[in-house]
């Protein structure tokens, strides 16, 4: 019998999740739920019906596990503790410091409901977190670094577009390639945060606009660029609407480590993302969890869990006695 | 109280964990075991005893999980099986197309002993199999690569040393640079067995040898040299012991694969490792496992297990909320 998700919101993520069901021999979308009037969300699958989310309710014992597409800053943080007293649920929260808040907060409410909630699932919280669990198992002594990029930064762009005189803007967070090749070779070295990432803007101006000034302001706008190499270009909205509307992203995880009598031996362990899109590797992640809440819950675990919580095997449709033989 | 070990096996691998188990806040040595007579094996942690095999049923109450470094070929087959039924047991073996028999034959054993083993942990197969499971499951429509080294094979080096005239040789496998940037840039390159790796060899003649006729020999054997480029460089037995007493290794994982409702995007997931120590950073991957395999066992797990079946968070010696907080 097939593992019947729903999902939770209808943006990026929300189509992405749609997409990645396809593809995937052991699950089926059964439903997909809205805060909006549903008669104005129109989805790729047919058969499949869009709801509003006070239908919730009718659906408990319906839905195996709902994926919730929801933002981080807002929607998440309320909608995963409330969703788990109904449902097996999964989410994508990315705010890193308030990742203990929000665990507590899902673990009550589905420990109460005997269901599960895996929080925090994606690439970063996600596949890069498990990298740096292993790769610090593994190599006690030693130093981690994350970069990320190339790939849009939106709270960035999003800190240019509240300067006045600005249409649009997109920011891209970029490694530094040297950087990248010092710790390639272990050279350990210590990085400030100037040393590790650029930042590279296009802005849309609006007609009559200071460039001179504009650009001062996002080059020293503490905590967004002022500690950082950051390139202003100034384009024209055909070029924005034309070149920048990519959703790639990526990074790397490193760990160099030491070990040997006289810690004589390094190790570098590099994992690296090279995505052409974000929302939809996101999504891919999501939904493999989506696989293993369903397989926890059966074993009876309820309560909040991590990526960093999941048997590697239950991500994937395949029998252990399959992966033993094929991918051991 | 801190995990009890043992080491069985005295080689590189035993004198690795001997090294790793020294920087684990929560294990300790507790013994050590050969199948010598114990009096000719040194070891370097005081106060650790070293002792016959044939002492080993003394010790089932004394030590919580025992460390098999033995070698695949030969020692393994029937060292883990018989020491499941004494012991929780970690291995590395690591000749793929025998595990699903290997695992079978553990599994009976460590069940009826109420025992857990871990078989095949370190780097391939190890960390490099959690990566194809991981990439494949996120990434169902795609293409697997996996490159070794550049490092030395055993098995090629032994050939070679079998061959009349030679007096000792080493053979490295190094990963063709064209064909991981073709798979590192998203092309999908189909390969062959030649466009993937090459083999260097070091090779010692005796007096009088005919250079040429090893040569040759050397390239056309098949299986181990014929469908590679393999390059021949002979060398004297002083620059052979200065130059060639490394024991690095690496190598890659990739998955490149597509998404999208036309799979319009594709995504790149490369792992990669570079270690100075191949037995070490192997040792430190089957220390991190006897501490999952001690609590795996705690919660009344038993059988044989593999590194895919171990949640991320066992190998930590940090609690779950240390590492949500910090690596998450």
């Amino acid at each position: 019998m097939s593992i019947r998700l729903g999902i939770i919101g209808y943006g990026n993520l929300g189509k992405g999740v749609e997409v990645v069901v396809k593809d995937a021999p052991d699950m089926d979308l059964v439903a997909v739920f809205t805060r909006r009037d549903p008669s104005t969300v129109k989805i790729q699958t047919a058969g499949v019906p869009v709801l509003n989310v006070s239908e919730l309710t009718n659906w408990t014992d319906k839905i195996d596990v709902m994926i919730l597409c929801g933002g981080s800053a807002t929607d998440l943080p309320t909608m995963t503790p409330e969703y788990a007293k109904l449902f097996n649920v999964v989410d994508s929260f990315d705010t890193h410091a308030r990742i203990p808040e929000h665990f507590a907060n899902v673990d009550k409410a589905a420990k109460e409901a005997n269901k599960i909630g895996v929080i925090s699932c994606g690439w970063d919280p996600g596949m890069f977190s498990l990298m740096r669990v292993y790769a610090n198992s593994i190599l006690p002594d030693g130093n981690d670094y994350t970069f990320w990029g190339k790939g849009v930064s939106q709270g960035h762009s999003d800190a240019i577009r509240r300067i006045e005189g600005v249409i649009n803007a997109k920011q891209y967070t970029v490694p530094v390639e040297s950087a990248l090749e010092a710790v390639r070779n272990g050279e350990n070295p210590e990085l400030t945060t100037r040393q590790k990432h650029t930042r590279e803007c296009f802005v849309v101006l609006e007609e009559g606009a200071d460039a001179a000034k504009v650009e001062k302001e996002i080059k020293e706008m503490p905590n967004y660029f002022a500690d950082y190499d950051t390139t202003v270009n100034f384009i024209s909205e055909e070029e924005f609407n034309e070149k920048h509307q990519g959703l790639a992203h990526g990074g790397f995880v490193f760990r160099s480590g030491k070990t040997g009598a006289n810690k004589e031996h390094n190790h570098i362990i590099e994992y690296s993302l090279k995505l052409d899109s974000n929302p939809e590797f996101t999504t891919s992640v999501l939904v493999c969890v989506a696989r293993a809440a369903y397989r926890m819950h059966q074993e009876g675990q309820t309560g909040c869990k991590t990526i960093l919580d999941i048997p590697p095997t239950y991500f994937s449709p395949e029998s252990g006695e399959t992966l033993r033989a094929k991918m051991l």
